[in-house]
């Protein structure tokens, strides 16, 4: 197995042209030096994908890509495959946790369906570009051909396009897949040289027997595919998903358009460490939600050297994580713009010490 | 130093009579099985709090207390004590971080003048109940008299009943105090037998001569102090705050009222601290919002067995910690009320393993 190794990416934002000034704003805020902790660092790095000194995160939207996975055929889920396509119609109903969440928080919800294995031609309220019905068992063969992994990496890139256009400034990347765990396993293996013992984990709920069952999926797949695994496209065809591919689409394109690029679980990550194989600066303009509770989902994290905002064992996806952070860049946005400073308000400064 | 050891309370509202038949409804919703770790968790508790399957957080308020401490006069904090009262108006005036934070998520926000060293009395927006112009220096003599204490726990009653009076359902705690960290690590000290060397931090940002010296001075004020620290009241009025006894006596009526009590930073949970020990049963109505980054909160925490939803590396106090919070717990709740059922939704269940 190829093992790529990433570039020092700490602080990606520390270099962009406003780090200085935005970090000088958050210092003159009437509190003490650094006492809002991740929110101030938050807050320079919106003002630095923004470009500007006041960020506004007024409009945000998940966007949940669906589809489905061959390899499920393999037994890695506690889930019937069908659940997937039961799961968009949940969506379009408003009943998921996503959809709830994102009422919650006030983020507007899409649904792009790019291969689930069920004709979701019918449900209203969906997004329908689907690629085909469904991945190919990794395990035997390609999960896509090169044409149907562009064809998902631009599904993903047009939601990002209509997003913008509808104003959105907060981009949160979703995914529903029933097997889709196995697929960011398979990419966090091939990405980071970490053993699939080590980046497959229970996903929805699996036992043990299942557990190791699905560890050597993901080793036979990485075995066969073993020359796809030197390039990130070709790496993403072989072993990624459709959903996976479109999340790596729109995580490109919604950087290009200097939107917030709110990454979710295990399934988001991984689809993020493909993206920054591609174009590292996408790093930039990407908040990390939240660790959650596959294990691989912090081997994927610490490859990037990702600090997520939240840690609520969450292991569900949906984007459901990064709708819960979505508060807290809001929060820090409006600091940057609404917080007084000591000499605004009058309020004596540190003593000398 | 008398070591309080405290009972067991590990997840206290667990023998509550909702417990069982709110985790059946969690476990109902289309998700895998305790797929949204610490929300399913929270929204048992709210259910437990409020008594009732369909919790609610529509009404939220943010009530800071600001008192200021005799023992400021000692040098141990950065900043000099004319702060608190600037940092009321501040608040009065909508440009402190909690004013930026409450709005952001949608809480209302009320500053209580417990004991400000200040003449606020032309502030309008504050409600003036100050006890005395800020406490006696705990290190020479108590802090308040046993009718100061019992005037300023009444305050914290007042605010309580006022919250719940206005259909308030979640109560979220903050403080303003120059020198109020030292308050707290007394307190820390005094009730969890961690030595002052562990509870005393940095505050707004001493230098290491000063942390030295605030160590000292909590250490003799425990010595001097050491008969009153066998019962949480004495205690309290030994080496608490005015705004610390508001908090404790608003936590107890919150929760007698069924209100969801939200415990912000370090001082906060040192009022908490001091609470449980006056009934133990507030602990069921609390949610801690966050970890914050002065060294006493972990200790505080730990002994109560809290797991904060948050771990941000926040030391600014106000109530912040708890506003970015509140948007999880509300999420929690609309995640009772409003995400469908495997059953309502028509989505299969996982397969027998």
């Amino acid at each position: 197995m190829q093992n790529y190794v990433l570039d020092p990416v700490v602080v990606p934002w520390r270099h962009a042209p406003l780090f200085d000034e935005a970090t000088a704003v958050v210092d003159a805020k009437t509190k003490p030096l650094g006492a809002l902790g991740r929110i101030e660092s938050l807050a320079v790095q919106l003002a630095c994908i923004q470009a500007t000194l006041s960020p506004r995160v007024d409009r945000a939207r998940v966007v949940v890509f669906a589809a489905d996975h061959g390899v499920a055929d393999d037994g890695v889920s506690a889930f019937p495959k069908a659940v997937t396509g039961e799961m968009v119609r949940n969506f379009a109903r408003g009943g998921a946790a996503i959809c709830v969440f994102a009422r919650s928080v006030g983020a507007e919800l899409e649904v792009v369906d790019v291969g689930v294995d069920a004709d979701l031609r019918e449900v209203a309220g969906v997004v329908h570009a689907s690629v085909r019905r469904g991945t190919r068992n990794m395990r035997v063969s390609p999960a896509m051909t090169p044409d149907e992994c562009a064809r998902a990496l631009q599904t993903g890139r047009d939601a990002a396009d209509r997003a913008h256009g509808a104003g959105v400034q907060a981009l949160l990347l979703g995914e529903m897949g029933i097997g889709n765990t196995t697929a960011a396993a398979a990419l966090t293996s091939a990405l980071t040289a970490a053993e699939p013992v080590h980046t497959v984990g229970r996903g929805t709920g699996i036992d043990e027997a299942r557990h190791r069952h699905k560890i050597s999926v993901v080793s036979e797949a990485l075995a066969l595919h073993r020359a796809a695994t030197l390039e990130p496209q070709p790496l993403l065809a072989a072993v990624g998903g459709l959903e996976i591919a479109a999340m790596v689409g729109a995580a490109l394109q919604g950087a290009a358009h200097g939107m917030i690029v709110v990454v979710d679980g295990y399934i988001s990550t991984a689809a993020i460490l493909v993206a920054h194989r591609m174009d590292s600066s996408v790093l930039q303009s990407c908040v990390f939600a939240h660790l959650g509770s596959e294990p691989g989902h912090a081997i994927a994290l610490a490859a990037l050297q990702a600090q997520p905002l939240l840690a609520l064992e969450l292991r569900l996806g949906e984007g459901s994580g990064a709708a819960l952070a979505l508060p807290l860049i809001q929060a820090a946005a409006r600091m940057m713009t609404e917080m007084a400073t000591f000499e605004s308000a009058g309020v004596s400064g540190a003593t000398a010490l």
